[in-house]
């Protein structure tokens, strides 16, 4: 009976990670969409969200199924339970993933993202990216340490926030209202997409040490 | 046995209740402390951010427990996964409060909203605290119908939204680029606020039914 209900964990744990894959996916598309203009892709990525989300209440209605016939206690249960949080969280980071790609489609065949902050978008995707392959690895081997490393890596999201609002700012800037308020929402998406990851490695420490992180912000 | 265990579930209740009534509160001090520029307000909200944190906190850790020593299956074991998600969502809630007064401090003694927009704020105010109102009705009754008919309530509020958005790109908007920045993110803030309500609706809605919503966007 414990193999069987150990072989669900598994199985949960494994659904969990493949929806850490097609955020990934979705999010890396969403970035290439947005800087490239390129429609195709976007669309691409606004369909893969049904798919997010179809996943995550077939895996919530497992982990509670789960919940019902096993009633696991100590560990087990908090992995349950930081389950059902990943998988709100990852759902979400697959929302922001859509975001970016609608903004990319309604500013096609404009390229939403004015050439002067490519760089800054650009290095976001890649942060984003990284911060979720650690996230695979800190879920797939219940890694605190790695977990742990998720908050700084965060930071440099956030210096690239700042980054990007001191160009809206910049006297230099000539794109006028609507390209600013297109790029303080595309950069929110980044940093909030970022804070989700923040979160699933919180639940990753909680879920092995039974602890919550200290916050220091 | 079993009336122990429902009166702990009460008091979980009683807790997201006590949420949703923080939560409120600081939405609608938010509101006022934005609108006005007072700062002494905007500080009570950004204090209050940590009460509301710390309850949820609590509520988990009661309701984990909960799970863990009673074992509840069906009905009982939705309302306790249910409110897990609940108090994320609220706690989230409050954290938009938090930031909506954190505007309101970064621009004093200024105002963040320009005068135009006074009447729009005060609106998106006015329409999450109906909807919070509604929301506390729903989930302290188990009803269904309200919990649904915040989804149409939402509605109101991405309207608002459009209507805030429309004004920073309208040719008379001459409060430049900062202002239209904070706007814009003041104004998501709020829409959040909304989509989290909706989102514990729908939450209310399974715990009551067992179903999800049929989501029509």
């Amino acid at each position: 009976m414990r193999n069987a209900f150990h072989d669900e964990l598994d199985a949960i744990g494994a659904s969990l990670l493949q929806m850490v894959g097609l955020v990934k996916a979705a999010l890396s598309d969403a970035t290439t969409a947005i800087l490239n203009a390129d429609l195709a892709l976007a669309e691409k990525v606004i369909a893969s969200d049904a798919a997010i989300d179809a996943i995550q209440h077939d895996l919530d209605a497992r982990t509670i199924n789960l919940m019902a016939r096993q009633q696991p206690v100590a560990s087990d249960l908090r992995t349950l339970v930081s389950s059902l949080r990943m998988s709100a969280d990852l759902e979400r980071m697959g929302d922001l993933a859509h975001h970016v790609a609608k903004q990319a489609r309604m500013r096609y065949p404009n390229c939403a993202v004015p050439a002067e902050l490519t760089d800054t978008i650009l290095s976001m995707g890649r942060v984003a990216n990284a911060i979720i392959e650690k996230l695979a690895v800190s879920m797939e081997h219940r890694d605190t340490v790695r977990a742990l490393e998720i908050e700084t890596d965060d930071d440099e999201m956030d210096s690239l926030h700042r980054k990007l609002i001191a160009a809206l700012l910049d006297d230099n800037w000539s794109h006028g209202i609507e390209a600013a308020i297109d790029m303080t929402l595309i950069g929110r998406y980044y940093e909030r997409c970022a804070d989700h990851a923040v979160s699933i490695a919180r639940r990753v420490y909680f879920s092995v040490t039974g602890e919550y992180v200290e916050i220091s912000d």
